[in-house]
């Protein structure tokens, strides 16, 4: 049951020229359900992502780090749901690879052109040989306006596919940014535990799109939590095919960054907090706001330990205003010298947290009304800095417990 | 529903010759309960303790630290639940110090000499004329025999009393080493989110009980987590009353410094497993041993990672070995450069990682079995040092979230 998110409308999202998505029900889990997908890239277009910072990278992981550390002109990304290909050693890696041979083979590329993801369980063997014969079928659907079924085709414990469009005029043309996510659980900052594919047409040199994809993941993907665990499997990638024909982006300074990069910024929002809204049994969508701290990693701190909280999760999964869990969870942030009479805190525009103590004018009905919402701001001022962030969580439920401990099953 | 912990048996506590224990039902928060405990120590007998790191410590933290930093001499600690007062401001402090007033008129001693430590909800004023006129029935009831009753009168959602006792020989005398804990929920390590107060009729100099106190707090109520969060009014107090008459120890150098702090660490050791045991919703009880680190740091990073993975802990609440949740978590410790081809990982006897990988021998019906029991041991290598620690921790089940969500209701 997500929180106030409904399926991509296909309408809503605009093809991006250059791209094109097939999909297949390869059985690499169960049998009766779409499971791999295709995104076939033209000629020319670059690719820059961020990956997983887990020690057990799992071996796609491997392989794009390496292929992209070589090139940014790809030309094919293949994604299986079901199994992560993780924790598997050389076998994985062959796996990996040998699943891109045969991509390569289909498209008329090189392997080294192709770049794989797998989402799903750890320590599994992964039956490449079910996604070779999965991907005629990949191929056959190939089309540039199947991007919802491709967001369908990567859910694993998913309840709604992601997917979200914006357009920009950028030098007369009409450029699309269109993007997809997968991601409910094992879900942490750094690196916010998920693939995500976002394209655009729009051209963009290499310098520029490996810069856009850091700092776009930076106020999105990884400003998001779930439960916060970081999967092995986490990757952001962006996508330029530059078909569009507008006039290349190469600098920060050139006509038209700002505005590409607030487009894909928004798309990666987006389709963050809709991780987020399906968070793993969500009942509640929260904000974190943090302000008043002396640096942002100081605000992320603060946020994250509120976000992360098991014990302020499941507070507000009852819709229960024990907000003492509040303070206790901004205490243990691990904030040096915290003087906590500085330390405001606001439930909606409820003020809860006077100079470090319960407000005089805190009512328990007006917290309890805040926290019987759907979606809830809880606002946090340190009061001794400039710096702020915002983050995004969810509640913790019976559920939360319920998919996890059964998600084999 | 605890795991393996029956109460104490009353017989099974030895008294500490100084040491008197009374109780008392105040109906802090709810009547019919007792909540309100109350330890008197003969004169000449000496305190040390270590308290939560979190910056919101609460009033009765603060004055703890106040008044240890001036004098170890002690004479009583006041003891409540059912209310943390913590996040009340200076109002706060009064209400601590109050109830330390009228201690110190009940026994005829000052002030300064009594230690208050609270439990329960944050950011509720603390009744204090509750307390004082309950004072009479904890001062009528103080009898040397009383640590049962005095472990049941500090609980909140503690299903069992904790309480455990050793006794050693030191210079031909018998020295009793009797403690007490509370704590289930809101626990972490630094410092581990409880109320614990042990006992010793030894006689000990005031250096030597503040490093014992460090060390094995550091070996025991450190090493055990239930959910990551750290409360704000962690306290564990350490009591020399030296009421034995057995010669003082002054120096780790002397004899009996060895022994005497080997009865407090197991003490202490079974009091922070009893913690684990009746940790909120357990059905596990899972020990994480950490070898091969280069550093202790480094050991108890990989083991709170693991410990504290809402997706490991919902897992073994399944009996389900979705095992590469397991490495997940290693990955996820932060260690810089960890080669994980090295990392090795055994369920109790059974390998499931070998060098990183699966391991060839793993067969999952193994795995499944060693899910199954009551009492779990996960042992890592990391492979790459000689350094290792051991932590505890327990499974998260429906009802850990049942429990936090409806706590106040």
């Amino acid at each position: 049951m997500a929180v106030n998110l409904n399926p991509p409308d296909p309408e809503s999202l605009s093809p991006v020229e250059g791209v094109r998505l097939g999909y297949a029900e390869a059985g690499i889990r169960t049998s009766g359900r779409r499971d791999l997908m295709l995104m076939s890239l033209a000629p020319g277009s670059r690719v820059a992502g961020v990956f997983t910072e887990n020690s057990f990278a799992a071996a796609p992981v491997q392989v794009c780090r390496q292929r992209l550390a070589v090139s940014d002109h790809i030309r094919a990304l293949i994604v299986n749901a079901g199994n992560a290909n993780c924790g598997a050693g050389k076998a994985g890696l062959a796996a990996a690879r040998r699943t891109c041979d045969a991509v390569a083979k289909s498209l008329g590329c090189t392997a080294s052109e192709v770049l794989p993801f797998s989402t799903g369980l750890i320590l599994e063997h992964l039956p490449v040989e079910r996604i070779e014969a999965a991907l005629p079928h990949c191929v056959a659907t190939l089309n540039v306006a199947h991007w919802a079924d491709a967001a369908a085709a990567i859910m694993t414990t998913d309840t709604v596919p992601k997917a979200v469009s914006r357009t920009v005029a950028l030098s007369g043309k009409r450029i699309a940014v269109t993007g997809m996510a997968k991601g409910v659980g094992m879900l942490a900052p750094n690196m916010a535990t998920m693939l995500a594919f976002i394209a655009t047409d729009a051209a963009v040199s290499g310098p520029v799109l490996r810069r856009m994809v850091r700092e776009v993941a930076d106020v999105s993907f990884n400003r998001v939590t779930v439960d916060g665990d970081t999967s092995t499997n986490d990757s952001f990638v962006l996508i330029a095919t530059g078909a569009s024909g507008a006039q290349e982006i190469s600098s920060p300074a050139d006509a038209g960054y700002g505005l590409l990069q607030g487009a894909i910024g928004e798309v990666a929002v987006l389709l963050a907090q809709a991780i987020v809204r399906d968070g793993e049994g969500a009942t509640k969508f929260i904000t974190v706001e943090v302000s008043g701290a002396t640096a942002v990693d100081e605000a992320v701190a603060v946020a994250r330990s509120v976000a992360n909280s098991p014990l302020v999760k499941t507070a507000f999964f009852a819709s229960d205003p024990n907000l003492g869990r509040l303070i206790m969870a901004v205490g243990n942030a691990g904030i040096p010298a915290l003087d906590v009479s500085r330390v405001n805190i606001f439930l909606g525009n409820v003020k809860v947290i006077d100079a470090g103590g319960r407000a005089a004018s805190y009512r328990e009905e007006d917290g309890a009304r805040e926290m019987k919402n759907a979606e809830i701001t809880i606002r946090i001022d340190l009061g001794r800095g400039t710096a702020g962030t915002t983050m995004w969580t969810c509640d913790y439920s019976y559920d939360y417990v319920k998919i996890n401990a059964e998600y084999r099953t």
